[in-house]
């Protein structure tokens, strides 16, 4: 049960969005600028960095939510997303990606946790300054977000149908026009 | 020395959204929201959480600009952020402000780690829904922030007199105004 008084038909941080809803515009566009670009990595590969920090995060409705993102954009079934939680070094990914999710882990850990050792392995395999960046905002992020969702206990749909029904309208929608407004999916 | 080229001039975070300017308004928006209000919770007890949180992430760059900024609302010579960092419960803080600091604590370490018995006690204490909420989402958005800075490994200034005086400005002008520019204060 949520530690404060939420909508109880609002899943995950809508119902947290909903209580207060000034802080969801920016937090809307933070995710929106930081997840639906193209720009550098792909949009399946930032939501992948995000799925990845929520299940270290052991944040049931981040990871599924984020996780259905990846899937619903690769139209792949789950597959890689369970590969990478299985372990992203067996994964269909670039070594790039796979330098990327492991400084992303580290950042899950403890900002301090990243080491100049991952950082030259995740250059050698292509990554630019800005994939290095928005890695580890991309992280940081989702730290906040695992925390606000689960900090306050909100309400976490088991089904694993839905995320993938909610999912979808975020992939055509984007997060601004979507997560963060109070409407429930058709 | 930071993992990626940013202007040396330019210390922490600052340094940071000069090199990807577009999240910095999101995020200086975020920060204003719920550090820039007396509505609820002080501006000053807002600080003091996400000092707390700062100092138990060992992020020495946001412990210290947050933790200046507790110090020049009170205009206390450092007295207070200074007990909270030994033993919030020997702090001269309201009852309210140390359950608050307990979940924030908690929310630190990881979301789930926040307890009913910690929410009944703030309960208890005098702390509303929207109290609760803002304690978790400030030290949910810390561990963001601490993540950001030293998962990039920013430029931290050691000298402890350059805090007060920017947090001075901070003060006097908030967040979107100036932590968030890349200008230096005189």
């Amino acid at each position: 049960m949520p530690h404060i008084k939420v909508d109880p038909d609002l899943p995950g941080i809508r119902s947290l969005l909903a209580f207060s809803p000034e802080p969801a515009t920016p937090m809307g566009k933070l995710a929106n600028l930081l997840l639906r670009t193209n720009k550098g990595l792909s949009m399946p590969e930032r939501e992948l960095i995000g799925a990845y920090v929520s299940y270290l995060n052991d944040c049931f409705y981040c990871y599924h939510s984020h996780g259905a993102l990846v899937t619903c954009y690769l139209n792949d079934n789950n597959r890689l997303i369970e590969q990478v939680r299985k372990d992203y070094n067996q994964a269909d990914i670039s070594e790039k990606m796979k330098a990327l999710l492991s400084i992303a882990g580290s950042v899950q850990k403890d900002g301090k946790s990243v080491t100049e050792e991952q950082i030259i392995k995740a250059r050698d395999d292509g990554a630019s300054d800005k994939d290095i960046h928005d890695t580890v905002l991309i992280a940081a992020m989702f730290c906040m977000f695992n925390r606000y969702v689960d900090g306050l206990a909100a309400n976490t749909p088991t089904g694993l149908s839905s995320y993938l029904k909610r999912e979808k309208q975020i992939m055509e929608h984007g997060y601004g026009n979507y997560i963060f407004s109070t409407s429930q999916p058709e």
